[in-house]
């Protein structure tokens, strides 16, 4: 009997380097004899449900290689959770049917913490329908919240990139201040933990270099206190800089970012929690700010990107073919950190029961007793996931040679639908999920 | 007799590759014996007038080598202009003792337009008070507004960060657009001319590729016709790119980021124009938006500088230094294009009197007939602006071995003041115009 295939999708916000991982898989299963095809579901569980499947053996090496260095979701993620099996017990039979059909015998889901939970589950119908599914999660957020794992597969490239980011911009603001701009406020990801946040801190090399103030999402926006630290930097070295991240809350818990404030059409303003403090500090303390919201570029600035995130990255991707070639199901690759100085981590391996739905936030001790800055243990945790650089080969227009605008599925051989009567079980499903396309 | 000391300055917003001219001009100079010490004066004009001037002597060669891939402006910049001969003749007569008092006579401003005029003021001063100064212009500035010259130093690396990230963020928002966000606006610098929001266009190798709208400051905003743009895109490509000028006005002149939205205080809301077309987009069209604007983010962007930017900036330094040595005045090195593919380029010289106060619009040909695109001329001119890289070296802690914050002036000696009677009249001239350090 030839092994059976596998199965893989992207899910969630992506990463720099989440096609690192799918690279990993590809090219690994392509030299073991355990898993046949590698098939990948466009837009994450949407497109396993939806049977939009691609057969990964169309791919060149070349292109696999160009994956490794391309951003974004090459195959498409997605924002979708599926319910519990009692509660959607279709969606679940409807993707058992879809193995079947495929003889897909691996799913490997490449997300955070709710694919872990999908995963999980997923295993579990098939053993109730007498059709076992190999399950395997592999890790990936910019967000650093997944359990076990040291660290998150994408985390590392936006630390660097914010960290080199405020460097730059400090450098800027600081040429600027004597006649101009004082203080510039930079914003950046991170709804509930503080990780990006405090990687803009591993700018300063020195006890007074820029970022002067950091706003997390772990403590109530001190309005004084920050207003104070932030004069007292214009005054001493002349300009501030302001990391700050887009879940800071007040001290009635809401999002600072929430102004309130209704446009013509009684739309929410959409904030943006940057534009706030430079109101605020502009109206308090007169200084002139300039304000940026990197979004999307932080967390798509592979050009920039860590070269120990790649590695890692990749060994989560070959890893999990790995543990699928010896049998292995309902388990996901981790990092584990041997030691911080000099670097040196392995990969172990954790059960996705307990990854599943769990979030790890930031310790309490590495923010440092002010409240905006980060603590010598904090540094000692980040500062080796920035090492090196992994930069992407560029074409002769002087950008990246990336995989193209639409990606695999542009570039890989789709699977023909199972049967025709199928599609109509897949337009049923689909309707029932409301997914609009 | 020793030759004449030669002063540096830096003027107006700073640039990723400022400091290449810097550093080139300290370098050439050591190896030349026309001209003596190269002083800087910190902040400009500024330190000038205040007598804040330093020994570039005193740099070691690995600094000034380090000055070259430094973003942001070292020896600080200043937002200043002086006024005419008639007005503000005390300051020109000001300046002209300092240069006495240090043996001055060769005077470099690297800036745009309104530090030609300065510089070709202070070359007329400086003959009525018979003590004639060679001034010479550096160009500098990320607007590309300069006249003359085909290019401005510090444009084509904000070019290769604006196309580059512009690329990585549509590959991002692409992966998320079947179930989330469907639309990512990126908001760029350029408040008068669209050269900035024309680099985006470079990121589109395809004709569909992204970004699918760029709106130009040139053009007033026609909004039926870029929703119906935006929801074509998404429609066909199932998402969309949008690269939005900070200069952009509506039908009537007003900048589409002035919301006329105030705060709690009465103060107007700090927009950014890129929330303001979100906003829109969402209610009128119902897509899912994300957006960024990347402000100083994308001029201190020296980690992903052009390598034909670095090339240029140095240059135009290397040159400036000849053209004291060979006695000229009144005069700055301009870029001169001498074929686009393969690219070919030269020093040229253009008098000061042509240069000042003068602004370069982005040709109308430019704008394709849509309003939302750039054309094959503007890419012609865009694209080998960008080729190659120019990485800076990274310390051992993964982040760029720039020099720190506080730059030269924290480095370099500070030359003592003239003579005490000289404080007095420095601080007259500081009160009077105003400067609040």
């Amino acid at each position: 009997m030839p092994a059976r295939n596998l199965l893989y999708a992207q899910s969630g916000g992506v990463t720099p380097v989440i096609n690192a991982s799918a690279a990993a898989i590809i090219h690994t299963a392509r030299n073991s004899t355990a898993v046949g095809e590698v098939y990948a579901a466009r837009n994450g569980i949407i497109g396993a449900l939806q049977e939009e499947l691609y057969d990964t053996a169309t791919l060149s090496d070349a292109q696999v290689m160009a994956l490794r260095h391309t951003p974004g979701g090459s195959f498409g993620s997605c924002r979708y959770k599926l319910k519990g099996i009692d509660q959607s017990r279709a969606e679940y039979e409807r993707l058992i049917e879809v193995f079947k059909a495929h003889n897909i015998g691996v799913f490997f889901y490449n997300g955070g913490g709710d694919s872990a939970d999908t995963a999980y589950k997923i295993s579990q119908i098939g053993d109730q329908l007498g059709y076992p599914v190999q399950c395997i999660g592999v890790p990936k957020t910019i967000d650093n919240d997944l359990p076990i794992t040291d660290v998150c597969p994408g985390f590392p490239t936006v630390a660097k990139y914010v960290a080199v980011s405020t460097m730059e911009a400090s450098l800027d603001v600081m040429s600027m201040a004597s006649s101009s701009t004082r203080v510039f406020i930079l914003e950046v990801m991170g709804r509930h933990a503080g990780w990006i946040a405090a990687a803009a801190g591993l700018a300063q090399r020195q006890s007074d270099d820029p970022p002067q103030a950091i706003l997390f999402p772990e403590r109530a926006f001190a309005e004084q206190a920050f207003l104070q630290r932030v004069d007292a930097s214009v005054g001493q070295q002349g300009y501030c800089t302001v990391v700050v991240s887009e879940g800071v809350r007040d001290a009635d818990g809401r999002f600072l970012s929430d102004s309130g404030v209704r446009d013509a059409f009684g739309h929410a303003q959409l904030g943006g929690v940057a534009p706030r403090i430079a109101e605020l500090i502009k109206g308090r303390l007169g200084h002139k700010c300039h304000w940026a919201v990197s979004d999307y570029l932080q967390r798509s600035a592979r050009h920039i990107a860590s070269r120990i995130d790649v590695e890692q990255a990749w060994a989560v991707g070959r890893a999990a073919v790995e543990f699928a070639a010896a049998g292995e199901t309902g388990v996901m690759p981790v990092i584990e950190r041997l030691q911080s100085d000099p670097y040196r981590w392995r990969i172990g391996k954790a059960q996705l029961a307990d990854m599943a739905n769990q979030e790890k936030m930031m310790p309490e001790e590495f923010i440092d007793a002010s409240g905006f800055g980060i603590t010598a243990a904090c540094r000692e945790y980040l500062a080796p996931l920035i090492h090196g650089e992994d930069y992407p080969p560029y074409a002769a227009d002087g950008l990246p040679a990336y995989l193209p605008p639409g990606g695999c599925p542009l570039l890989a051989q789709k699977l023909p639908h199972w049967q025709e009567s199928q599609r109509n079980t897949h337009h049923i499903i689909v309707n029932k999920m409301k997914i609009s396309r």
